[in-house]
């Protein structure tokens, strides 16, 4: 038997020039953001001190496809299209019928999807004369993605790190820092909200809350600036829809059709971008594949939030958006995949699930983390936390499809690299992670069918 | 003007399926090892109780090209080919006329050009019956690469790591882990050796020395175990061909042919593996690049090392090589390019320099940091702190082509990604680095040239 292609390539020249808008598609468009103060729905006006023009458009644009202007494609181009890979060696460790691809987007010089939205939001904000983006950033991911795509278009970056992070994460910090960011452990001395929280308190852990404070608060002082956010609004997602639109033509290419897609979901951009081309797919009738929402066991906002309006940060200071919350104020398990810790999850995701156009799962983290090992042992990449929940999710329907011997087309999408990420690794190889508020008979039944690589 | 394409791609259809032994092109063949005692060329029995038959008829073999086995083709694909890059944006930065490539290679799993060698170390080791590998390694490149190629084989993989690298970088023996590795702090309790330097000095910092002594032993004492190399040696060189064979099919593909080819030198895997297959072309007059080593300031063993027959290591327990070396007792600055503190230099790179067929540079490590920010701000990517030697050296030359207007066509080697690095960036970024022994005028004008980017 000769092995299956592994990469299946796309050219430059085959990538795809426009954005996919899911909205022009759905059934029913989805609530609108309203504001705190008057309830009324939000205007361009609101977010201008924010935004600049082209993106809050997007936000609210009702068109199907949306250009990608050229100076994006030609940053894309350092690492776009990404590849496509069949996962031949995991199906063998598995001994599985179902036919495994994942898209990688650890490739990009950042390391994971984020750069997809961060260099059309940097170019958005240059060619409206903006010089200078703040923004905020956990674990880092984000502000590496900004930090990088700022360097390409000559701009300042201005970045608040959450200080525990700042403190655990230097190399994350040192990664923004190559592309000439500048990086602020928050709470900083940089703004006065900052100040008045470190007079309190000089060794203040901070958050992501009052990170993005403080980043708003540095933007709205500042005429020449403008703020960036990484994942949840619909303009954000829309970027992302590059990579469904690479995998569409990529499956394409090798004759396969997607039975069933599974993503990890925190704010909703990595799974929002893999699923929505396919999603325009099955509503026009052309492939009927099962769309699945992977969230940590830790953070269920899907699978055990409440359908409501709600803040958008801790503080209460965004617009309120109508999605799947746990509350505001709900403080997530400090779980090693800090990109899926969001109270919330995106509003277009959350409208999409209550059309009952996709369905949801919660795994627990450590049967995510033997599935990365059973994964690096096999295909060799050594994934980040996040996309862990995502190929947990694979091999249990991988199995499933053992149990049934159907040979189904599984797709997913490996959203990042671990190399930033190891001493989750250490923790969980060390025996000493956990599952919070999970007896331990749950998990290990969860693990009891994830195969081990000696 | 269109941009030119970035990624000239190759299809795993059209990856080489031999590797290129340079020795049968040269006009006279490389001086043999010697065996210290007898002072005699070694034998295969002398190699046999730390390689397999298979490695070490490739060790003296004259044949011109030999097979890549399907076993190891598989898992070369998981990578391979891997991309070579015009590097557009940077050339625009620097305002050159020059045109660059660069062949990266940290898309591989272990992020390095490593495994390109430890895949086939490992699969003929299992071919032949064996269980386990040892190995030693310093920062922990090689490391990685053959725990990873050992967990594609079902096969046990020991490291001993350099304690004080050990301590210092927790996330690459991390990543040797998920890999399934074993990896102990060297001296280690696990060898007799070991035990005595620990019983005399329980913080024992290691060397690599040491840590070959102990990896050594413990192959000895294993029947069915091996012992692993990750550079210097013909059968390493031979196998890390496969770069500069795809990079010769990829120039092709955009009718380009190489003035100059530029790569880092430590033990000289990383450059013989993509300037041989260049050097068959032009012994053959079908072109005539220069081709240049570049090795740090701090080690420079080709530009001011002699040429003599010394031992590889530094305990001297290994054959006498005819090579390159600053002496076996030298022990480099601890400049952060890990891998290119080696005494001495690859016999076959050393033979090829003697023959005058290449030439070589040494470059201090701030100009080689200084080039990598403007790379990473230009062409995205982080680099490992070895191939920043390699980006420097390929500004200088792109640079020398602004003065003169020539539009000379620039091959270079990215070797590997600097995510396990950053802080050596970190260091650079503060103003602490240091280049030991040189004038600060020397430094000066050495970055003088180097654009920044701000």
């Amino acid at each position: 038997m000769s092995t299956p292609q592994h990469h299946i390539h796309l050219s430059e020249s085959e990538m795809p020039t426009t954005w996919y808008n899911v909205i022009a598609d759905l059934p029913a468009p989805p609530p609108p953001p309203l504001h705190p103060g008057t309830m009324e729905p939000v205007g361009p006006d609101d977010l201008a001190p924010l935004f600049p023009m082209a993106l809050i458009e997007q936000e609210v644009s009702t068109q199907r496809y949306i250009d990608i202007p050229g100076e994006v494609l030609d940053v894309y181009r350092l690492w776009r299209p990404s590849p496509l890979f069949r996962a031949t060696r995991l199906e063998q460790a598995l001994g599985t019928p179902a036919r495994i691809y994942y898209k990688y987007e650890g490739v990009s010089p950042a390391g994971s999807h984020k750069p997809n939205t961060s260099v059309p939001q940097a170019y958005y904000n240059h060619a409206e004369g903006v010089t200078r983006l703040t923004t905020e950033t956990g674990a880092g991911q984000w502000g590496s993605a900004l930090a990088f795509a700022t360097a390409q278009y000559g701009m300042e970056c201005e970045i608040w790190m959450v200080a525990a992070s700042y403190r655990q994460k230097p190399y994350r910090r040192t990664m923004m820092q190559v592309w000439g960011a500048t990086v602020h452990s928050s709470p900083s001395n940089a703004t006065e909200y900052g100040r008045a929280l470190l007079a309190d308190h000089v060794d203040h852990p901070g958050s992501l809350g009052i990170a993005i404070s403080e980043a708003v608060a540095a933007c709205v002082a500042d005429p020449n600036a403008r703020y960036a956010l990484g994942s949840v609004l619909n303009h954000v997602l829309l970027h992302q829809t590059i990579i469904g639109e690479e995998a569409l033509l990529q499956l394409a290419k090798v004759g396969d059709v997607p039975d069933v897609i599974v993503g990890c979901t925190g704010g909703g951009s990595n799974f929002g971008g893999l699923a929505f081309p396919f999603l325009r797919e099955k509503l026009a009738g052309k492939m009927n594949p099962t769309i699945r929402c992977v969230e940590p066991a830790a953070c269920p906002t899907l699978t055990k939030g409440e359908y409501r309006y709600d803040f958008g940060d801790t503080a209460g200071m965004t617009p309120l958006m109508k999605m799947h919350t746990l509350g505001h104020d709900f403080i997530p398990e400090p779980i090693h995949a800090g990109g899926l810790r969001y109270h919330g999850m995106s509003p277009l995701v959350s409208h999409i699930y209550e059309l009952g156009l996709a369905e949801a799962i919660a795994i627990p983290q450590r049967e995510c983390f033997a599935g990365a090992l059973t994964f690096a042992r096999t295909e060799g990449i050594v994934p980040a936390p996040e996309p862990t929940h995502a190929i947990a999710a694979t091999i249990r329907e991988a199995l499933a499809c053992k149990e049934t011997g159907e040979e189904k087309v599984i797709l997913t999408a490996l959203c990042g690299h671990g190399h930033l990420d190891l001493a989750s690794y250490e923790k969980y190889l060390a025996g000493d992670m956990v599952d919070y508020d999970l007896p331990d008979e749950v998990i290990a039944k969860a693990m009891a069918n994830v195969p081990v690589i000696a």
